[in-house]
């Protein structure tokens, strides 16, 4: 098993941000060839999923999630505690905290046109986001 | 590797309880210190997520899982089996049954705002609820 | 740890493809008795859940999904790429393409009414979907 916590820094509601890459890293350094690899990120307001980072398909999914959770509708949670982020709770326990995915030869296995991304979807901007990425395997 | 089998009764229709406790003292058993804990609801009309745990939130949760799944239109389900349950499959497969987290140094690694729950999603009230925890690790 | 890919062949947008036997099939040959089943769909246009395989409730489920990514509204992926399916990768993206399952006595462990699905989400039909399956344990 090995271990490393990813940081992320957002700028804005909305981000989307590509971690791919810091994924494929940890994998390397882990020396893991045959296993998984398990990400979580650690907030009520952040989320991860995997999509095609293309601008367009980015820009579809926030469309989406303002479906579930609109900018213009009154929240409990805002009226309850004034933070105006009842929106992002609702998006981000919709979407999950979690993912896995499959490592093998040594690689993080997925599709060509399947990145893993990183959900910021706090109404406050500028925050620094943990996830916990676990490697284990042979 | 540790199992154990978590039981939780709900009461009606869009309970949402907090299981982060009981999560908690299965890690607690465990005494893997750094791995992973993962959870699987066994039951097609319910689902596991994490949320602040804050009622003005989880009422915004609910309203959001009815625009996926509204009280108020016919389902294709109910027809058939006249269950009246339709939009609780709905929301459930959408949610998902499972949820994974990291544990390091002896505990449940997860946000202060991020409670573990259960969302009972059946129309029909008082079900008991079977949820399998595995940690496994080091 | 047992791994194994899976094949499975979709028809048309919508397919919704019940790979319950095909993960038992696996777990039997890991002969792996305690532990995790992962299951990981390699594309960004098909995602994988759990939910009674029933057509009513299967219906149900494609008029969900079709709320938060109509037919009829512009998708700016679309309009980029001329693919088509740009509600297809926002379906996929927010079902999500990971789940896992537990092992017990040798056998999955889920619900009497909760198979394991893959949903196509592609626009295009007649596609060959690769899922990996990894089972890990004692």
């Amino acid at each position: 098993m090995y271990r490393k916590e990813l940081t992320v820094i957002s700028q804005s509601e909305g981000d989307i941000i590509d971690i791919t890459e810091e994924v494929r890293r940890a994998v390397k350094e882990s020396r893991i060839k045959e296993g998984l690899a398990h990400l979580f990120v650690h907030h009520s307001t952040a989320a991860l999923t995997t999509i095609e980072y293309e601008p367009g398909v980015l820009s579809d999914l926030k469309r989406a999630l303002s479906v579930l959770a609109p900018d213009n509708i009154p929240y409990a949670h805002n009226t309850r505690w004034g933070d105006g982020n009842g929106r992002s709770h609702v998006k981000a326990a919709l979407v999950g905290p979690s993912l896995t995915l499959p490592v093998g030869k040594g690689e993080l296995l997925c599709g060509t046109w399947q990145q893993v991304d990183l959900l910021e979807l706090d109404v406050n901007a500028g925050r620094t986001r943990s996830i916990t990425c676990t490697i284990t395997g042979e």
